[in-house]
């Protein structure tokens, strides 16, 4: 579906408001999603992929998690950057204010040693505030043995 | 590799179909997949990318999840839509039979509230009877805390 | 973000090298990485996207994995692949010895049945050291049922 697709499937929609169908009309209605029944989470995003559109998704995604008003002041994460996803901390990327403003709330900022090796990435060209851990995959898998959540946000087809 | 690469691909697999490896040949045919050892299973589906491929790859992995042997009967689904994702549950778009089928086999629609305000998405442009969540991130965070698995399909390069 | 955006961005990061904000140039330094605590780690990854980039990338993730210090010796892996991740298993692609090599070191190799079926792939123009099971969808839900790690390593962007 192309965004002109979708823009004219929403365009359509207007027209034919009242073609619901009744059988599910009231359903799903009463959800109003999951009860935060705990009292800490702990989540780890993964970026994998370089690109403004990727970066900008990703840093809102996490920001939309942190002010989740399920979760508001609940929530611990990291953000593990591997393969082309080095590119979230690269110096004057645009992204260094928001960066250290996730961090200042809390946000642990990692960058898998793999990556800067087989992509000769300088490690002095990355933001001096990131950590680098061993490797992205061991990140990830010890953190989700830990009970973290795991979140992949697609990177967004920027031709749409 | 290009599908035409992949179909170059099988077609010389059949004329080289002897070459096979001896030392790995026997190997792997034991395993047929993990048991079911539960009475019960959670998953939750992450969907954050438009285009109609996205949407029927990712309809198509919940229902073949519903139908895998092992779980018939016992898994327990909800289908999370964000960022473009939302074009899964737009009006009009083609998938309000398969949606209204998956429902009633008792799959969660639900919606990220502030992908509706980030995107300026008029919640009366989506069906009626979906679910909207206060955030995505935070639903996705809330399920896997609670045990739930998470699965993110791909979307699919139409290119391929 | 283009490669050419990105390496740009590395040049201007040398030429401004001093240009790092203070007020957050000492932070993340202290952490190296989430500390393996277990004796024992699963982990389950995704494949379902096909071309050789995807392949090259998920299986150097893997391996990376295995040889993570932190966790040599005590991961157990599964490679799942469904939809068009069929192509990692499709004889004479090129990555036979690499996949006999994870084989070898414990890696378990498993193939959706449904994508076989509608896709219309023969098993036997498969590598004939892989395990088929019933669903893809069905096997990554019970693995992180028994608290196996998901990893859905992103198709790299060719383009890019």
């Amino acid at each position: 579906m192309s965004n002109k697709y979708l823009r004219s499937g929403i365009a359509a929609s207007v027209l034919c408001a009242a073609s619901v169908l009744n059988v599910t009309a009231s359903a799903g209605t009463d959800f109003t999603g999951a009860k935060a029944d705990k009292n800490h989470y702990n989540v780890i995003f993964h970026i994998d992929a370089g690109g403004e559109a990727t970066i900008k998704k990703t840093l809102n995604n996490i920001e939309n998690l942190l002010n989740d008003p399920r979760l508001k002041g609940k929530v611990n994460v990291e953000l593990l950057a591997n393969s082309k996803g080095f590119a979230v901390y690269v110096k004057n990327n645009g992204f260094e204010e928001k960066l250290a403003h996730l961090q200042k709330e809390g946000v642990i900022l990692s960058q898998c040693a793999n990556t800067l090796k087989e992509l000769h990435v300088d490690r002095k060209d990355l933001y001096p505030f990131i950590s680098i851990v061993p490797s992205g995959m061991g990140e990830i898998t010890i953190r989700e043995s830990q009970g973290w959540a795991y979140i992949h946000p697609t990177p967004p087809d920027t031709a749409l």
